[in-house]
């Protein structure tokens, strides 16, 4: 336990409670975290992290997710230098707006056009008002408790919102078709669209695969209604599959959302959408100021062209597993049980009998004391800068982890 | 006229139209402007943008806002630079984060705290928010044709667009006090906040400065009302005022809206608040994937500070002056009748008698063939990049465009 204290990191959140309300907010703020956990970061390379005490963190949330190639990697970084190097936010947007539409389009199968934003959540909410503006239907399926963004229809938490800002929403369980078939009844003659995760990643719970009989049903029933099939892949693009993760499922989306990792934590997201809902995306007005800016475009391509040339999906998997099973062998070895939820490449672990989550945050506690940054309730992310040799450390430090947790007696 | 054919700009608007529903999307859709305005721009530098054929404009709309200081500014660039070295969108957001709080608070005299986001939508929409879970009320004042984003609550084209994302909206002249009585009589004891731009300044019409009559009678109304006065300096911030723009009026805001401008076009917008709604912001849920991003911050923070030091303001709003004396000048001298309003630093230009635009449209097509691009239907911008020969150069051009537009007939 070589860490130094807090020091710089107590001071700064000091600060940040007079001029910041809360002190901070949204999934960046560590109040929500267990003690010991840093709130500001000062550097990033690769996979890790440094907080403003001087302490190195192997990080397993990478940004919650856009953190794919590795933190400043350095051709993505490259890119988007030489495209600073000429402009970025213009009165116009650069020809290497047209290129990246192109490649997202090559990449996406169900695509034939792409949109671009900023936000995970403009591009749901984009998705959204193109799915009503196609069918001139309102109701919108979700399932319970996901996540899609954080306007008023969407965020988790109702401060603020108006019962209109939810109106024409029906929801149903996440993997339940029975669920899926009586909120499709339940819309009748005015379904506008479905929109749905590619697998069930809630905080705070185990994370769900897609059943595939679940997904192929929500594309017969959105073909049956002439609704639309809305794929939120801002979380999931890039590191499930290259394109949409549905299609190894056999299940083509109308549209989907993408962001996050898409742009090596340049700030980008997009839509992609299928043919028939051109039309409706030519007519629904979205912009913003920087939804054209070149650099993040610029990182973006370069994003794309090496997570194709270096089969990250396959790498970043792999590593997770060797992850997932170091972490299993040693919870079983010290007799805790331990739930290993989701892809390896985003990673859910909780304890069993853990309602408090005492014993999730004192396990991720010490990890982090000891330079390995987990998260107790949110999914993890893995990415293509986490070598064997940092699996192999974490799994040293995990191994401290779970003898201190076994020793606590929670 | 030495401007060579839009021929590159022809062959990516070709392969836009592939990719991208009806070719581009929003304020930045070249197919809403006159021929001859290229689509795509390959450069930018100060206040001059290159487009794909090698032409070379000075740009008179500096990306719609956020050029404040030029194009690339060497020190913003540095700033941004530097803290791209070290990192940029983390696990949790870096301490320039909680210097830039502190430096929006110190600039913004209403503000007690400060919240960041990325397009200006976001801050608009959470202003909104956060006046609702502060009052527990629910009606929204608004001014006829004003724009306040994208997002289905306020974009300005009904497509995909339900009733109920406009419920609970009422709607006012802009400058018009009993218009706005009428709108809070309206309203009843259900009145959550007033939102309002600093000034008028819809597309297709004169700017309309704020009437101090007007402006204070929303902030009385809003104190009688206990309702919460929202400023949306989105498009103004940095520009009109080094600060709040209505704090001239001696009028304070309880929310306002900052974007565009505040890191020199690298993304990020804002949210500064009062005191009292400290409490709310900390309880309405706010976040994106790329909002605790340190590289914007610390451009802001550098594009704060010159602005600051070079009274950016003043410098802009006296080449603006300058420009606006020789085209009254010249359009007199022509026979022409032409209204140029707004603040000198967001000029609109456009021609008596001209429904169709057809003026607007042929003068300033002339501009932009000469390598002077200016609007003929959206505010203009200057930056602080403009020099005084630049204007001189652009009066060249414009007095050119005059005599052809005499010439015309039209």
């Amino acid at each position: 336990m070589s860490k130094t204290m807090l020091t710089q990191d107590h001071e700064l959140r000091e600060r940040a409670a007079k001029v910041i309300p809360g002190g901070m907010y949204g999934h960046q703020n560590a109040a929500a975290l267990p003690n010991g956990f840093p709130q500001f970061f000062t550097r990033a390379e690769g996979c890790r992290l440094w907080d403003g005490d001087g302490n190195e963190y192997i990080d397993y949330v990478c940004g919650f997710g856009p953190n794919l190639l590795g933190y400043r990697h350095p051709e993505v970084e490259r890119a988007a230098s030489e495209q600073a190097a000429r402009g970025d936010c213009m009165t116009g947007p650069a020809p290497c707006m047209v290129e990246l539409a192109e490649r997202f389009v090559d990449m996406v199968e169900h695509a034939s056009w792409t949109l671009f934003c900023k936000n995970g959540t403009d591009a749901t909410t984009w998705c959204v008002t193109i799915a009503r503006a196609h069918t001139g239907k309102r109701k919108l399926l979700r399932a319970r408790g996901a996540y899609h963004g954080s306007a008023p229809w969407c965020t988790p938490r109702p401060d603020g919102v108006l019962s209109e800002d939810r109106e024409h929403q029906i929801i149903f369980e996440y993997n339940d078709v029975a669920s899926l078939e009586a909120a499709v009844d339940a819309a009748g003659e005015d379904l506008a669209a479905i929109l749905v995760s590619p697998l069930r990643q809630d905080a705070f719970r185990d994370l769900e695969l897609p059943e595939p009989v679940f997904a192929r049903r929500a594309r017969e029933l959105c073909n049956r209604t002439s609704a639309v099939l809305i794929l939120d892949e801002v979380r999931t693009g890039l590191r499930l599959a290259h394109g949409c993760s549905w299609e190894t499922l056999g299940v083509r989306p109308d549209l989907s959302a993408w962001g996050k990792a898409i742009a090596n934590g340049h700030p980008l997201s997009a839509v992609a959408g299928s043919e028939p809902l051109r039309d409706a995306a030519r007519r629904v007005y979205g912009t913003g100021s920087f939804w054209f800016a070149a650099v993040p475009m610029a990182a973006s391509l370069a994003t794309l062209e090496i997570a194709r040339r270096d089969t990250t999906v396959g790498h970043v998997r792999k590593l997770g597993e060797k992850l997932r099973k170091g972490i299993a062998a040693q919870a079983t070895s010290h007799g805790l049980a331990v739930r290993q939820t989701g892809p390896s490449q985003m990673p859910m672990i909780l304890f069993d009998d853990d309602p408090e989550r005492a014993r999730g945050n004192f396990w991720t506690s010490e990890a982090v004391k000891r330079g390995v940054y987990l998260h107790p309730w949110h999914n993890m992310f893995l990415c293509a800068a986490h070598s064997e040799a940092d699996i192999v450390r974490t799994l040293e430090v995990t191994e401290e982890a779970f003898a201190a947790l076994s020793k606590s007696g929670l």
